[in-house]
């Protein structure tokens, strides 16, 4: 099973209460693909970055065995630049600075060697982007998923509800569930959603977990609470990366097999908030995810018969 | 085993997005009492009301069986009044009125007949009365636990830390736990609160459920997403009754029953908010309550096998 992967790759500036990293490796696909090459070895990312970009941001893609094929390098442009202030809660953020860059001009051209990928993750972009990246596939994916956010709901609604028509499984956090849907409660907000096309949808709560919406079904896992959050950005796509990676590399879409997506994609994210960036996530080990999952069923579980 | 509860009886004025309720029965001794008697027989309240309380609101602790010896009724007083307001997310409100009437001058006096009890929930009350029921107790009872307010921790620093020393559960909000010990991660929250004298801490987090420590034991159950939250006035006390309650009824103090006595907690007070005070509590069955906690059974559990 290949997995395809779009959205941006970027250099992020980040302060928090714990200090300051300047320039740093980020962006969505970033984050996606390196934590979904810990469950899958055939994945290949669409992005574009500015040669400005280091050498050894590269390097940490082929480190992971991730196919750069579909990488746009723009000569004698920047990279997609953003810098943040988290505030002491962790749980909100002012942005002091986006500067667009080669994402202004972004085409995403899918290479004719990934257009028969079998699961497709549609990161964070303009809706009429996502749709492209979409149309241009030989075969329509086994699972395409997708993440979108407030600003495109503001800005692009008609594009964003058509591309919704042809996903599988959306991605939002908790106030974006409810600005899409008009709806104060999830319940209700995640029944609209499942009208506009996803089958499946995970509403991200950050410190409060994630939940697994499909039919009549429900699931819930918490985030692991953490004695210091050091850097939150990238954790939402770190998730979403840890389960459509899951999924792609145990090959099975049922919905227990997704609550397991769940909890692995929660997993890494627990990892990627304890350093900056992509930090810690890349210097994971097998071992130290196998552990951390333990930690989540430990979390969680608890036996009850009811006669 | 004997469960003597210590707190407000009280006759509240909730106005909600949904409606308004005026005068019905609250109080935090109402909500524990009530929820743990679905778990347990010998409930023994300790509290005071005015003549102005209706006896269908006596009747109601009747029907459950609940022990009235040492509920003061003051003949010419006025029960302890509470009104408030709820805003749209139901998360937070705003109180409009507060009389204290009866509680102004409440000296608590546990009845002979309950000195021996077993289990000792002592509620929300000034920290120096909450000592005063522990000290008139025969026998150190075999479980105490305790709720308190950032109230408290303003006015009566001194007498709550005296108090908290002689407890073996306490229960608090997230806030609460952050202001008791000015740090703002809960982890650290927690294992400051252990060496105060818990052995035992709930987390209580609302719609984001809660957590319970034990030593280096950690244990989360979400609250139940429901479609509609219709008054969450007396959740969180309904959630600490049906604990104690489910723990005096099986008489099993291990971490892992304690697992189970959170999740039948949850259960109870996610049929608390469904409607305003205890309507929904007092007309609960034995059959929605194994439901309800099937559909947590079913929200959190998952199956993965590490090898």
């Amino acid at each position: 099973m290949s997995l395809l992967v779009v959205g941006t790759v970027a250099l992020d500036t980040i302060e928090t209460p714990f200090g300051k990293a300047e320039r740093i490796i980020g962006g969505s696909a970033t984050h996606f693909a390196l934590a979904s090459s810990f469950f899958h070895k055939d994945i290949r990312l669409v992005s574009v970055i500015g040669d400005d970009f280091p050498p050894a941001g590269i390097e940490q893609f082929k480190k992971r065995g991730i196919n750069l094929e579909g990488l746009q390098i723009k000569k004698g442009e920047k990279s997609f630049f953003w810098a943040g202030r988290y505030h002491i809660d962790m749980n909100s953020r002012d942005t002091l600075d986006t500067q667009l860059n080669v994402l202004a001009t972004f085409d995403p051209v899918v290479p004719e060697s990934y257009r028969n990928a079998d699961f497709l993750m549609l990161g964070n972009l303009m809706p009429s982007l996502q749709k492209k990246v979409l149309d241009q596939m030989n075969i329509r994916p086994k699972l395409v998923m997708m993440d979108t956010m407030n600003f495109w709901m503001d800005t692009a609604w008609n594009d964003l509800m058509e591309v919704l028509k042809h996903v599988d499984v959306l991605t939002v956090n908790d106030e974006e569930a409810r600005q899409l849907t008009r709806e104060y409660s999830l319940i209700k907000a995640a029944k609209k959603i499942m009208t506009m096309g996803p089958k499946y949808l995970v509403i991200k709560k950050g410190e409060n977990g994630a939940l697994l919406f499909h039919e009549n079904q429900l699931f819930f896992a918490p985030a692991l609470p953490l004695e210091e959050v050091f850097d939150p950005t990238g954790a939402g796509d770190s998730f979403a990366g840890g389960f459509i990676g899951y999924l792609a590399g145990t090959r099975d879409l049922s919905f227990d097999n997704m609550k397991r997506a769940v909890i692995y994609g929660s997993a890494i994210a627990s990892f990627c908030v304890e350093k900056f960036g992509i930090e810690r996530v890349s210097e994971l080990t097998q071992q130290e995810l196998d552990e951390r999952v333990q930690e989540f069923i430990d979390l969680v579980q608890f036996d009850i018969d009811l006669v």
